[in-house]
């Protein structure tokens, strides 16, 4: 599937709502459940998608567009929320995903991006060259990552739960 | 995680919302990519879900509560939706799979099952014993292991699309 900014825009927007419908108001346990130490609930996930939205995808669309390939991203903290979020609820979360996220979108349908623009690049300090495009393609696939990751962190708290069946649930086999 | 009936029931009726917030008004391309040959679309996915209703999961607890081991489920068709619902939109099957989960998690709460009910137990045809409990985890992972089947469906829409981010997105690095 090629990209295209309309149906990347379009899988985006959901995603807040997406959250809502799964979490709001789900027995605490579901909320709280992780895979094991240094692993995620999926509280932390909505933690750091929020934090996604304050630092990482427009910030360093915005970088490409001033600065082209001149100024290299800030790293992404992939850890800061689990401190952050210590006294939040999970609606506050939610909330707070949702309103940066239409903020976001806004800016990024204002910037009525043409392909030239997409194409424009940048350095990621890792990675290295970037385009536009890629940036917002990753940013989609890294919000359905993140709901995938949602549904089997919540799947695998019922891995003793399902017996036999355990042998026909491929979600409950791997750390995929 | 232990089992327990409310939260079991809490997420089974959240999951035709989150495929609503998910997929209503989605672009089409995003509802009919699948990972290749035999493998299925978010549109496939839901038709599963629906057929599940309809054949599997509270069709299977009245076996267990009305004949015990004594006699065997139905096997569960695991492709029947692929041909059936050729003709129907996203859309309709939303609103079917919705429609059945309502009723179906009425009748459970109408049971008003007590634990040594869930100790209940039957006979799968290929799996051997199995309890009421064992089977509407399951029935709950289920549902989750197919949301997050979705999102790695459509993430990997995108996997020629992020660049050189590939590296740094497991859910398009494996076959979940």
């Amino acid at each position: 599937m090629r990209f295209e900014l309309q149906e990347a825009i379009a899988v985006l927007e959901r995603t807040p709502d997406v959250l809502r419908a799964l979490l709001t108001d789900v027995p605490e346990a579901w909320v709280r459940v992780d895979e094991g130490a240094n692993t995620w609930s999926p509280f932390d996930i909505v933690g750091h998608l929020i934090h996604g939205e304050e630092t990482d995808w427009m910030p360093r669309l915005g970088i490409i567009l001033k600065h082209g390939e001149a100024r290299a991203f800030e790293p992404f903290d992939r850890f800061a929320q689990l401190e952050k979020n210590k006294g939040a609820t999970l609606a506050e979360l939610l909330d707070r995903f949702a309103e940066l996220r239409v903020q976001n979108l806004e800016t990024l349908k204002k910037l009525d991006l043409q392909p030239a623009q997409l194409d424009l690049t940048g350095t990621h300090p890792e990675l290295g060259r970037v385009t536009a495009r890629q940036l917002i393609a990753t940013w989609v696939v890294h919000d359905l990552g993140h709901l995938a990751q949602i549904g089997r962190v919540m799947a695998r708290a019922y891995s003793d739960e399902v017996g036999p069946w355990k042998a026909f649930t491929p979600i409950l086999g791997r750390r995929g």
